[in-house]
């Protein structure tokens, strides 16, 4: 007998095989994956992909930022495609999953629909975005934020890396600069994104998918306390003017601002430069990053000002010079409710454990939500790992967030009527 | 008419062209001087202060690990010497003042006691100590350090530089290894030594004599905090075990206690390193230095029961391992209390202003204070600013330290009679 739309499952195995023979593509020593964008390695993963895009009676089409669209036709041309995917290079020292799993469950849907003869109303496309980490050129999110009109094109197209060679020479290279214009003639019906969670929430809490509700906004800083550096020996404790001890103060705030803001405040500090930097030296200088995220931009607003305030209060007190530096920012971003109840309804009828959750990195889907309705699936990471070649995620889970994925891309794309 | 030793006073000018002319051996561009122990710069001071000393009709000797004696006769050798001196290497980026003025101070006396023929019964010596810095050469103070049996002869004799050259090597190689045991059949009556503070106290407090009553005890370590990195955006507050908040919570208490052991408990942290140190990831490690300082060992144990104290409560309420190493320590030294009240009572007969100070670096002084009574004098130097090409000091302040060193000197060791 014939599946249903609603009984329909994905091939986990499949899904699995194919993570590792793309894995196989930049493997590192230690399990991990290196698959920098638009180098030789990314060309022979790209051209995987596409090769099974093929295989599986795709049509290919790629942009002028290397965006590469794969699609399903449907019975309706008229319609705008659903479209899922995500990226497929890497982090230096990435992983097996982050992206990669996005680009092979919405490939993985398209094989299943395949191999049960299922047409869709709406037109279906996989995609993977170009330069999603950054890690080689600048900005992150490229591809996306070209396709969204969020990135100049040329702008793109002139970002270069340490040696000196361009995005738009190294597209060339690598045969990926289609012709395509990036965004122009392309509607998106819906997107949808499949994604480890790249946090502990969903496995410290035992949960299997993850309904993404959004992304965080975040505001980074650089702030620099200034002092004086003096002996640490010959200078009493009234005299000093300790630009550590002062920062210190700060960063405490960093946090203790979050945890007023909850339930998605976060703030962190990741890096600290003393100067001088010596056992017996009172510190002159102090120079560290802030980051502060929250759910919306107003409670963004809100965490800004109760750190700029800290930072006059304690200016005021000591006499220390404090300078807040704006860095970058990205506005919180949330997604579609119907894709998000979507997505909680498909984990119901298909028994998975769901829980709302917000994510806290950027991803393509947040450029993307500006242009069709959005939404997001998570799965665990084992200890909620990611952008390193230990991580990790289980196969079940991994399937699990596919067959959830089958069944919004199906809900949303309409089965053909007469099968 | 002759003055009598208590009008007796030093000649400024000679006293400032002196250091002056020592300060152009090793000068830097900046107006520093680099002259580290042993090398050919540090003989050409040697020399010059000898070549001076010889001048004065001092009688030379040199130990085995290059300290260096310059003898005036007294009337009644059997009498112990009275001993004022310093040293004259520097630090790599150092002043003219450090360790330079207690030497030459010390022969201005010599100098001045000469021009008006005076003779004392105790006979008097002009010393410099052998590497006081440790720039170059571990352990700091080794001179005074072997010659008070603090630091085995053997073990400053094998010290090495970056290099690979041996103290002992560079004693011989600069004409300076010389015969005389260290220490041995060289009783001492009592040690003056004259220094910049090094600090800002006697400047913020306008005044120009300190009366050093001792140094204080140091407690050195290292600290580790060991958390759990991870990325800053999707790790939830309730989920992190951050490092550095951990680390600052303990960075603030070695502050808090010196404040609780006043008025000369002292606490640093200098040095901090963070891991991975990168904006966007939670440190899962955090290295930093502990200073703690106080004018008596017991202060030092209490201020040392408390760090640790606070690092087992961080670390039971955070669950983060928190290992504090010590790294060494120096105990703390009083002075002899007949030294530091003849240091008052010379400044109140010369008019200088004057009060009691602690010295929170070390100084050779710390280890002649096992061998004999020993007092320091203090004068200010600019903004409190030492170890830097930038030291300063104003001659008026350096002449009355050394009226003062001369007349303390000459109580010691006592004017002839029948002059």
């Amino acid at each position: 007998m014939l599946p249903t739309a609603e009984t329909l499952r994905i091939d986990a195995d499949r899904l699995w095989s194919s993570l590792m023979a793309l894995a196989r593509i930049g493997a590192t020593e230690k399990g991990g994956v290196c698959r920098l964008a638009l180098t030789d390695t990314d060309r022979e993963g790209r051209d995987l992909v596409v090769q099974w895009a093929r295989e599986a009676g795709l049509a290919v089409q790629v942009d002028a930022i290397g965006n590469v669209f794969m699609r399903r036709a449907g019975r309706n041309p008229s319609l705008a495609p659903v479209v899922s995917g995500s990226h497929i290079d890497t982090q230096p020292t990435g992983g097996k999953f982050d992206g990669n799993y996005g680009v092979l469950a919405a490939l993985e849907v398209v094989r299943t629909l395949n191999d049960h003869g299922i047409e869709t109303e709406a037109p279906i496309e996989v995609v993977f975005w170009t330069n999603e980490e950054g890690s080689r050129f600048v900005p992150v999110m490229m591809g996306s934020g070209v396709f969204a009109g969020a990135v100049p094109l040329a702008h793109a197209h002139a970002a270069a890396d340490l040696e000196g060679r361009s995005v738009r020479d190294e597209l060339q290279r690598i045969g990926y600069l289609g012709a395509a214009v990036p965004g122009a003639d392309h509607p998106i019906g819906a997107y949808f994104e499949a994604h480890i969670e790249q946090g502990p929430v969903l496995e410290d809490a035992g949960i299997t998918i993850g309904a993404v509700i959004g992304v965080l906004g975040i505001r980074w800083y650089d702030c620099v306390v200034t002092g004086m550096e003096a002996h640490a020996g010959p200078t009493p404790m009234a005299l000093r003017r300790d630009a550590l001890q002062v920062a210190i103060g700060l960063m405490h705030e960093v946090v203790a601002i979050a945890h007023r803001h909850p339930p998605q405040g976060r703030g962190t500090v990741g890096q600290v430069l003393v100067h001088p930097n010596s056992r017996n030296v009172i510190p002159g200088r102090v120079r560290f990053s802030v980051d502060l995220r929250n759910a919306s931009d107003a409670l963004c607003d809100e965490m800004d000002a109760e750190l700029h305030a800290c930072a006059r209060r304690l200016s005021g007190q000591t006499g220390l010079s404090i300078t807040l530096q704006p860095v970058s920012g990205y506005p919180a971003q949330p997604f579609d409710a119907g894709c998000v109840a979507a997505v909680e309804q498909a984990a119901a009828r298909l028994g998975h454990s769901c829980m709302r959750i917000v994510s806290g990195a950027g991803h393509d889907a947040v450029h993307m939500a500006r242009l069709a309705p959005t939404g997001m699936i998570f799965v665990p990471c084992k200890d909620g790992i990611s952008h390193n070649e230990i991580e990790d995620a289980k196969a079940e889970h991994l399937a699990a967030g596919c067959d959830v994925l089958l069944q919004v891309m199906l809900g949303r794309a309409g089965v053909a009527a007469g099968r």
